[in-house]
């Protein structure tokens, strides 16, 4: 039996999908080709081709439970590991049975009765800027304050989003841990502080703060409640192709001295 | 049956030690009094009494098998919950069960066929801060290269230690993850990196490099293989006092604003 995947594509690559299917419709049966977000995905395919850059995979998984491999225009991306040109290799790979199966697990954050699920992280801020003073307690008891912008909680995949632009740590995927951060904090203190992910956070401050899953606003609210979700989403990575090479490639750590000279 | 236990003294702290024991000797029965590495001691004891900082502790932790409570002249330690005046405290959370166990574990770095145990990290750097390129594997396979001084690598219990003077992050203890740190790195690459503790860390670089474990020579080599323990230690401390309570009144980490109005 013919192997099955639905293609999801970013609404400005319509046509790198059309290509794309063409290119490989002769070895996958294609039983959907669908904008993201714009329909529900066939949950029978075996998988799920996503077109587009990290945002677009961040989007997709959260409506997906079937594995997912992610094509990026550029440069490759953490969670896309084909460049749109890269077909022919990815193919290769699906035949060779070099696709391996990488489980990422999410968090959930709870405010005012709703829940939202977030692959990357959370981040709890104050409106324009201003400061507040952030209480982060842990299993309802002892815990932290902050005098700072907000707080970002950051999952082992959200480590190197936002989490890298605010001077966080990298926290490799299958880490079972969360990343906490003040975002600008007075009085030196911004270093991130890393928590099992078992732990409750339960964040509470004076000022009414807005809440962002991912980078999309959710609400407004003056507590929130931080822990690991029930739910994970799913990526096929070639097995050659690693976390490690894709900080290399991309952010260049790690990279050495080596390879740059090897380029000249 | 009254409870035992051995109280062992860094070498300046004898008369501290003298005055400590006179004061708890109704309550505990003190079958041993001995300055820090001078001899075996008796581990028979319900626990051990350490008098000094935290590099008392953490040099006594290795030769001892059963739980420890730190005592420090000035302010707390990480690895000492009680100042020494405060023995009316401990003796009162004793009575009063009051006295929780906390594991810690460590890491053992092995070189050239010799292997040593860690509470707190692993340097291996270059002679004299040159500097040189180190390859970081994980598992054998895959890693990172830094062109750098150095690379440090510390478990939980060390992140408060040297790690947080190199910039860090800081993971509570029970966190099952080791932090990778290059020292005085070129290329903007002072991040660290998160790896879970089960993982295999193998460094090796060019120039001969020297090892230190917690702070002190083991040796100088080309190479070295960092693993989880399986040794641990474990302290006592009041169930009111876990590592936040530290973090704040010793390093002024998430202290807030509000501490600091109250004492003006």
């Amino acid at each position: 039996m013919k192997i099955s995947a639905a293609v999801v594509f970013r609404s400005d690559k319509a046509k790198e999908a059309k290509e794309l299917v063409e290119k490989i419709n002769e070895h996958i049966e294609i039983r959907q080709i669908c904008e993201a977000r714009s329909e529900k995905v066939d949950e029978k395919c075996d998988f799920a081709i996503i077109i587009g850059g990290d945002g677009t995979v961040l989007k997709a998984v959260k409506n997906l439970n079937i594995p997912i491999v992610g094509f990026k225009a550029g440069r490759i991306g953490f969670l896309a590991y084909y460049k749109l040109e890269e077909v022919d290799r990815f193919l290769r790979d699906l035949q060779e049975g070099r696709l391996v199966e990488e489980k990422r697990w999410m968090v959930k954050v709870q405010l005012d009765g709703a829940q939202f699920h977030g692959v990357n992280d959370i981040v709890f801020h104050t409106p324009s800027r201003q400061m507040s003073e952030f209480d982060v307690l842990f299993d309802g008891c002892s815990g932290l304050s902050f005098f700072a912008d907000g707080i970002l909680v950051s999952t082992p995949t959200g480590s190197t989003a936002y989490n890298l632009s605010l001077g966080g740590a990298i926290v490799i995927p299958n880490s079972d841990v969360i990343q906490i951060l003040p975002i600008a904090p007075y009085y030196l203190q911004n270093r991130s502080i890393i928590v099992p992910s078992h732990r409750k956070t339960f964040i509470r401050t004076l000022r009414e703060c807005e809440v962002l899953v991912d980078g999309l606003s959710v609400g407004s609210t003056l507590q929130i409640e931080i822990t690991k979700s029930e739910r994970y989403f799913t990526l096929l990575r070639p097995d050659y192709y690693d976390f490690f090479t894709v900080l290399k490639e991309k952010v260049g750590y790690g990279r050495g001295v080596h390879n740059e000279m090897d380029n000249r």
